[in-house]
């Protein structure tokens, strides 16, 4: 595909989001990027932040432009700094078209480190039929100003330390912020408002970020350790209105040292506008 | 890896799904296979059925064996007849390896033509720990006695012209067999108990066809017609009991042409051994 996609200098000034998630073809498929510090939990990179950088350069490669069924399993931790996506066509289809992309980064040696790979099939979200069966119902979170935002956590090591914080306006349920204060709630619930700390409205690609940007479920049932993600497969289903998103996060089956974690993404018109699910291994404590 | 994990001829011949999921190494990550046609559905081969195969030969080529987390995107379809499955080892790490797998079938020219592909990552079931704080519960499904099998279906058409039928013993959920006599329940649901006809016992490969072998949802919901898999992500949790398994699905999001199947694997020991969700295209009817 042309570069016309990427997003231009102009409007990457414009939101944190699209500047640190800008890349840049270096020759058919092949895409450098930087991954920026802003989106850490304390030292490793966001994989909803990385997953959007993806997101975009297969975006970018592929003939269709949105991701409709996009999966990541994560290989090694990714780190702030170069890195470059390699992308690859599998098939190219007239609704569909499936692809594959890789994130790499360099040793000191200057060899290049698999920290990602990813197979999507993207569509075009504008060519959906307007046509709504869900029986899924939006999560009921209390108004954002009865939520709990980074501001009022009184466990300021985390997510306080973390860069990502500033990046994201997360308002969490009251009913899922136990942890923050050492009374879990035993369920493996997570729920928030979620928006971009700079006003950035809401696509494909900042949807990609929502489903892996809370604090984990496993908070909430005592586990206070690291939960680093193994795969992580979103459907995007609708382009989101215009306004904030509302994020539920749910794990049922926390076993053998891994779990699930199932997100629901709901845009301001009550539509479900993602669904993702992700296996992470457990923290040992 | 060796050949030492392909089923031998002995073992392959006291079981019609291993038979037919039998790969052949023709050179280093190469398999022959032969798509049976004793796995159809109407003239569809099951997408469960091909996912077991391809989960076959990435368990051969990988040095772990089981599924742990398996995505495949079906690309064109499948028919019965030969294949070539070629696997790659994207990354091997101490507890989990990941590979890609892609399944092949022949033009009248000679040219291949992929129909799969699968990213997947592999480990070893038999090392996880024994910790379950599972909040799921099975499906409440009558005991498989006062359940509706093949023989039972009122509506030949399907699933009884289809091969498939006679390779498996399903039992359905009398609350979810309303499609058949053409009173749909409006619900999207469909639960069974499952078990291959021959008696072979269970292992992770069979539960890669369960997740995707019981009549859709959108039969529940109204609609007879074709519900072609885009993608299909399986988590395999745990090496299931021996005794029959129990299979739920849901849909909870049927919008804009697509629909989610959430299908839940549960093992005779009540323990949830696999869960998987796929997107699929909705029947336009």
């Amino acid at each position: 595909m042309s570069t016309s996609s990427i997003e231009s200098p102009s409007a990457v000034a414009t939101s944190e989001f699209d500047r640190d998630t800008a890349v840049t073809l270096r020759e058919s498929g092949v895409y450098d990027a930087e991954l920026s510090a802003g989106w850490t939990i304390i030292a490793a990179v966001n994989g909803g932040y990385l997953l959007a950088l993806l997101g975009r350069a297969l975006g970018d490669h592929l003939p269709h432009p949105d991701p409709f069924t996009i999966s990541a399993h994560y290989l090694t931790p990714s780190v702030p700094g170069p890195a470059v996506i390699r992308t690859e066509t599998v098939r190219t289809g007239r609704t569909l078209s499936t692809g594959t992309a890789s994130l790499f980064q360099y040793a000191e040696d200057g060899t290049e480190l698999e920290r990602i790979r990813v197979l999507a099939s993207y569509g075009d979200l504008d060519t959906l039929t307007d046509d709504v069966r869900t029986t899924a119902t939006p999560p009921a979170i209390p108004p954002a100003g009865q939520c709990f935002s980074a501001a009022d956590n009184p466990d300021p090591r985390i997510p306080g330390s973390s860069a990502i914080v500033d990046r994201l306006d997360l308002r969490l349920d009251p009913a899922c912020v136990g942890w923050a204060v050492g009374a879990p709630s035993g369920k493996g619930e997570m729920r928030a408002w979620f928006d971009l700390a700079d006003g950035r409205a809401h696509d494909p690609l900042s949807l990609l970020l929502a489903v892996d940007a809370l604090p984990p479920t496993s908070f909430e049932l005592g586990l206070k350790g690291w939960t680093p993600t193994v795969e992580l497969t979103t459907h995007v289903r609708r382009r989101p209105a215009p306004g904030p998103l509302r994020v539920s996060i749910t794990t049922r089956n926390l076993a053998g040292g891994f779990l699930e974690e199932d997100a629901e993404v709901w845009d301001s018109a009550d539509r479900l506008v993602a669904q993702s699910r992700q296996l992470a291994r457990a923290p040992r404590d």
